[in-house]
């Protein structure tokens, strides 16, 4: 276990953390916390692991679609059908560059697409495919599997973070059933600690037993403000740790610690074209916020000495 | 701790536990399931405490019904806050009474009023409340504490699971944040593995951070096949024990195993008059399933030296 944050280099952040944990640690002081207390979240895309060119999810439904695209000719002439059988990422990238100007008209066409391609899937079933497509594919320009676009300081801090008491969480906007498919072989973190996006689910009853399957429509955007309550109805507590790298992290960011518990917020800054990219799109609200603030950044260019393994 | 099922007496039932749980839990053979995948489920109202002559929860959300209507006399010519003022059991009892025979009416309006009663609240606030009302109160007819109600033999099997490597959560009906905050003290299960109802909730910044506080509409009815679709949410894997008392919790015993796991599935039949209370209310169809499908019924009279300590 990496719980010595080796990856990370002196510096502001790694100060920021490790005292924040002694100071949360240290029996008699004034911001000593429970153990049940010392609750976690991280964001995952972009915070756990690399989100660029495209959310990897994505090209999980991508690749779904184009499978329904085939099988219906009808859907080629329809979005994201169209985008996802003709490899345009122009137009998928574009939906996720507008959905982060605040305009989600394409990202609603992308969403419209995916509750439709897994409904009736068993959530076992879609957890397999999500396994499969994980383990075997890998990243379109870094070269390396999917498995492997985890940042290892980060896995070292949730390391850090369970060998000091803390109980660590993922608080993500993407799919949760997508995410729990690798979460304990690549982030040590169970399927009961992954909070996220779904799906609608139903209940079916079938011969001697039931199941519960996909439905055509959303539940849960994960995302904003969204992001606090899910913390609340999963956990039960308020985190006193978080880590984000986009608008959508705040609400999560302002709701830790509160009136009576300290907080430690983390905010990743990609800042890194060598290793991995280098960009600020949905992030431009939070950094101002950080600075204000006193939110610690962590950089990856200077505080990561390794960014993939 | 109770791991020895002290309060149980030799029978089916008791048999049907340990033989399960040593089959779980012998490498090697048939059964064997990973400890990751030993997830157990109860129902909290009639399955770990009493539930009758009305759920406990029921109580604190009349009281707080009871001074609203004390601030705002318009409030005591309607429904539920005129019931609640002058405590007509008689309505309040019908509600639940017909909710079991399937009419939802008076429930819905019941439930009109939980709602009103705690919006604005902050879920931490909440959560103070329901501990305040659970520690100071007592049951109306069993003359003991609320905390005094929960069943010791199923606390034990709690224990027995626990050091047989099980995980164990409760899914109740009734109010996730109200079971919370007791959770831990009554049961030792604590916030995390709390699954229940729940009003919606709404971000909301302030000086200086930020709450989740309750919206006055509901989210989640946690009952019948929502109880399945819930676990899936939460805990991102089938149950392979489960344990229930009503017909609402058929769904999750039926979700309990599947095609790849083993399972058991525990009814609580309420049959002590002397001890208790005796009724199949609202339990006629699981009982009639629990036959049919070769469940385990749990008599309190006759499988449980002590039901309450």
């Amino acid at each position: 276990m990496d719980a010595e944050l080796g990856s990370w280099r002196d510096g502001a952040a790694r100060s920021a953390i490790t005292d924040f944990v002694r100071r949360v640690t240290t029996e008699g002081g004034d911001d000593y916390v429970d153990p049940v207390e010392r609750v976690a979240v991280l964001d995952n895309d972009g915070t756990l692991w690399t989100e660029k060119p495209m959310q990897i999810e994505i090209g999980f439904i991508l690749q779904r679609l184009a499978a329904m695209a085939e099988e219906t000719p009808d859907l080629r002439e329809q979005q994201p059908w169209k985008a996802a059988s003709t490899d345009d990422y122009d137009w998928l990238g574009g939906a996720i560059t507008k959905h982060y100007r605040g305009d989600d008209s394409d990202l609603k066409v992308l969403m419209g697409g995916f509750v439709r391609a897994f409904a009736g899937m068993s959530a076992e079933d879609y957890l397999a495919a999500s396994g499969e497509y994980l383990r075997r594919g890998s990243h379109p320009t870094l070269g390396r599997g999917f498995r492997q676009c985890a940042y290892p300081p980060m896995v070292e801090l949730l390391r850090y973070l369970e060998a000091h008491g803390f109980t660590v969480y993922i608080a993500s906007g993407g799919d949760r059933d997508f995410i729990r498919a690798i979460s304990d072989e690549v982030y040590g973190i169970p399927a009961e600690r992954v909070i996220g996006s779904s799906n609608a689910l139903a209940y079916q009853e079938d011969d001697g037993g039931a199941s519960v399957v996909y439905r055509a429509r959303p539940d849960v955007f994960d995302d904003g403000p969204v992001k606090a309550v899910r913390i609340w109805s999963r956990v039960g507590r308020r985190p006193i740790l978080a880590a984000g790298n986009a608008n959508g992290d705040i609400p999560m960011l302002e709701f830790t610690g509160g009136p009576s518990l300290p907080a430690l917020r983390l905010v990743v800054l990609h800042d890194d074209e060598d290793r991995e990219f280098a960009y600020t799109d949905g992030a431009d609200e939070l950094l101002d916020r950080a600075e204000r603030r006193g939110w610690t950044v962590i950089s990856v260019r200077d505080d990561w000495t390794t960014v993939f393994r």
